[in-house]
């Protein structure tokens, strides 16, 4: 079931790309990470002229039951309300992906409200939300593997080679740190966050309840069945999809904590799936710093954001299109008659 | 002789874009820097409605003297070889500012070679490079005047709204270290970096060169002095542009280290200047990063870039696209019907 890939290693391309960016009209290495970028999308791509084709962020949608522990600042109906505001094109997510050029899909994964048929919404709804997690396993393992797969599928029908990951679900900071602790061995106290603005004393009573569940639900430790027991339909579907996305050799581009949370648990299933990872942004939101050093990975904006969304994928595109694009464009010193250094 | 202005500062202004700002669709600032941005550029257009007009980046290219004494890793020859690739549109500039949709100039502020009629050059060579500052001021107080004139021109004629900044120049490391030491009291030794690539022999060499002129120049105090003796007429030229740009109410983009040196040199001359100043990043220089703290300020990108150019403003400029769009485009809570925040 779950897609079989292999790392993008591949030490003879990986020369001639050196070699490639080394002779642009540049001194060594001073693009920096977008060096390292250009590199890793060639690997990705299994070219030495990588290119960034049609790129889509994926925003992916549910309900959690664990709100009724009061662990967010927003009342539930925010998340449908805010998926009729993507519909609309009032949200941030719609803003950027339109500047970035980048086709924006949003996927009902599991929103607790009827949205009926509408056009620009590709219905996946497997459910109204997850149970409640401090009394019973979010999803039971048929639903989970089902997301999953709803997941791959949609990957599967992406035309373009960039897949960028978006989220949006009220009490999904809460599932993705219950995962981070379970998948990372991280305290709790470390994982948790204000989310969308909890007060600290909101903070401390989200890091009880996941305590409290950890606790309920002792020997759960498998990836899936932790995935399962504390995730999300739209953090399942997206793990799905990120595995589907690595196994056809497209661009994994990774927003912040919640979908940080579903690629660790993609991670635990396939590491390699870590080679196709872009990471768009650290998000403000505390315990994503931490998840990306355990992960032992570096993202490429830094803006204080916490919104999801996709929001920092979109806004990390132009670094990946600035890649591929020195790459192919810039003269070497040979084809400019550019002096080397000198000795 | 120096462009009057005085600082962005506008509470009325400021409310008002904090509270567009905080009733856009998303948590209370969850947009983190971008939100500061947003604000930010609104002051300096005195407007809730901030635009992007027309973005230009000014690359100015010059010759140093001091590359007699054996500071940088590459021959000076470099420096019309890389305007050479700029007309050619072969550079990481070129392949930026055309990703961005900004119009780029290439100004020969003084660079020691002759380029001919070139249509895409904008001639203001004043000298064909400084002189060694290691033996004698690199300007006279009339050749520094006159790049700083030359520069406020280029600004004038600007007609678009944002002025990124950008340069070449082979040495221009050690002007620019030079006048940071000066002007910030930070250290040589603190001040100093490999710039294209110098071995770390190279880089303390450069510093006992900074040091000597220092003490060679033993006196010189005033900015317009310390900017004559130790700097370029490219970090000249820029200094007298952002005071004109300042003037005028345009965003000035900042780039690297040269360009921050610049930009030193017009805060000790103007300091509401830095009102008008978006840092695009912070560069790999040793250097930059206590520059930047020293002058208080934060730079958007982090991406181990050092090679100048403008490459930094480029890579920057989605961004104050995005922070301008958000407040523009976004929907509002009340007119996307989203629930607030609880409590």
């Amino acid at each position: 079931m779950i897609p079989q890939f292999a790392s993008t290693a591949n030490p003879a391309l990986a020369a001639q790309l050196d070699s490639a960016i080394d002779n642009k009209t540049k001194p060594l290495g001073s693009l920096g990470m977008l060096e390292q970028l250009a590199k890793q999308i060639g690997l990705i791509q299994n070219t030495v002229a990588p290119a960034i084709d049609r790129p889509a962020i994926l925003v992916f949608a549910a309900d959690h039951g664990i709100v009724a522990e009061g662990v967010s600042a927003y009342p539930q109906d925010v998340t449908w309300q805010m998926v009729e505001n993507f519909l609309a094109g009032g949200a941030a997510i719609n803003v950027f992906a339109a500047q970035a050029g980048c086709h924006l899909q949003v996927i009902d994964a599991g929103v607790n409200h009827e949205f009926g048929q509408r056009s620009a919404l590709i219905d996946r709804k497997l459910a109204n939300g997850t149970a409640n997690f401090a009394k019973a396993p979010a999803m039971s393992p048929d639903l989970c593997a089902a997301a999953l797969e709803a997941g791959m599928a949609l990957a599967a029908a992406v035309p373009g080679n960039v897949v960028g990951f978006g989220e949006m679900g009220i009490g999904n900071t809460t599932a993705a740190a219950a995962l981070m602790h379970k998948l990372s061995g991280i305290p709790v106290a470390l994982c948790v966050g204000a989310g969308t603005g909890l007060s600290a004393d909101g903070v401390a009573h989200k890091q009880r309840v996941i305590e409290d569940a950890v606790a309920l639900h002792a020997g759960v430790d498998a990836p899936l069945a932790v995935l399962a027991t504390f995730g999300g339909l739209e953090i399942a579907m997206m793990a799905g999809a990120m595995l589907q996305g690595a196994a056809m050799r497209k661009v994994l581009l990774i927003d912040g904590f919640i979908v940080t949370s579903a690629l660790l648990v993609a991670s635990r299933l396939q590491p390699a799936i870590l080679d196709y990872c872009v990471f768009a942004h650290c998000s403000a939101e505390s315990g994503h710093q931490r998840l990306l050093e355990a992960l032992g990975v570096q993202p490429l904006l830094q803006l204080d954001l916490r919104l999801g969304e996709g929001t920092g994928s979109a806004l990390a595109l132009p670094l990946l299109l600035a890649a591929v694009n020195f790459l192919a464009h810039m003269a070497t010193f040979d084809s400019a008659r550019v002096s080397e250094k000198k000795g």
